[in-house]
């Protein structure tokens, strides 16, 4: 089975493994499945072709010769799916399991990209410094959820899965940095994840990327977007 | 299999189906399930017997007897597959479909919510009014996206299924309905959703859940939040 993925040419995140492609690369390591990237530039994302594979202009896109997928915590299940060894066999587990996916994409990252948003479009705004507190009060609110939840376990549900794959990509975004440096159990967790082999596989092949497009043509640092 | 799902016992949203017990309703309407439904009222959302079955503290959650379940797509999905006939049986169309799922939830409803919380929470401060263009832009252009994919399909991925009926969800809420007049495809799109008679029905059940409680209780209007 041929895998294709839709990734960004020149990450704007500076080849730190926060674009959306790295939930799937990771997924895949953790198949072992081999796949091949398809690099896009942002000038790409509006091309028909592309929207072709991604109605909204985003990446990653996910292609096995059987099937085009958008959606980063999609395609994970559907590898999950595929490929065995991310959900739990038991029917309740997996219910719950995937439960956790969309509680990450659903409830636990929505304030954190809004706090991202803002940082990036809003940065230079006279609100801003007074909007703030707002925008941290919810990301605060959940990631304590999140750990009482979690407490002393490993992963969210048993053995490490496409749960955790999922949450732990949406924690290492950059605004819940301030708010997990303040919860050991959600750091550890996150620690635990980017520890896997498989994780350091995928970061390693992001950043080589992004590396590589770096050498052919530098830019000034300022051309990635500031993230809070 | 005895159904339970909990539910605001006194909707803020006054009736009008907007809680997100709605979309798991309309789910178990849909393949024929019968459910009970436990009200809970605000306080009791952060009661550790409902933080057990739902850590943030949120409606809707599901029990079945062999699982417990939060997140509303999460569990429409669970009973799709736990019931059938709301998700193509052919792989690829099934997996996309689930990508609908993940895409209503992780990029058209993210920023739709945002604009009704600013509504909520930030509708006095001073910037409000400068701030509502940076709102809407966004839920512009993920419908806007949308209705170009949908073109002039019934539904996202073949027949009627999950992938709808989280979709219009999403398109139900207020803050999209500005962007949605000016979309026909995406009204039309919601308008056959909202004339299945199972949608009616759901729609009924919640709607008598709060009669009832206002019937008992009755409260001013103010009581509910504003919405935008």
């Amino acid at each position: 089975m041929a895998i294709t993925i839709t990734v960004f040419a020149r990450s704007p995140d500076g080849g730190r493994g926060l674009a959306r492609d790295m939930a799937v690369r990771w997924a895949l390591e953790e198949v072992g499945a081999d796949y091949a990237v398809r690099p896009v530039d942002f000038a790409d994302l509006r091309q028909p072709e592309h929207l072709a594979r991604q109605p909204f202009g985003q990446i990653p896109t996910y292609e096995d010769g059987r099937v085009t997928l958008f959606e980063s915590a999609a395609i994970v299940l559907h590898i999950a799916e595929t490929f065995g060894g991310l959900l739990p066999v038991e029917p309740g587990a997996r219910a719950r399991a995937i439960g956790w996916m969309f509680a990450a994409i659903g409830t636990v990252e929505p304030p954190i990209v809004a706090c991202e948003q803002a940082g990036l479009t809003e940065h230079d705004r006279p609100w801003q410094a007074e909007r703030l507190p707002l925008l941290i009060a919810p990301i605060r609110q959940r990631l304590l959820a999140l750990a009482d939840r979690l407490g002393g376990a490993q992963w969210l549900e048993g053995a490490f899965g496409a749960a955790d794959l999922v949450m732990i990509g949406v924690l290492r975004r950059p605004a819940a940095a301030p708010v997990i440096a303040e919860l050991p159990i959600l750091a550890d967790y996150v620690a635990r994840g980017e520890a896997r082999p498989a994780f350091t596989r995928a970061f390693a092949a992001q950043r080589a990327l992004f590396l590589a497009a770096e050498a052919a043509a530098p830019r000034p640092v300022v051309s990635a977007p500031p993230l809070p």
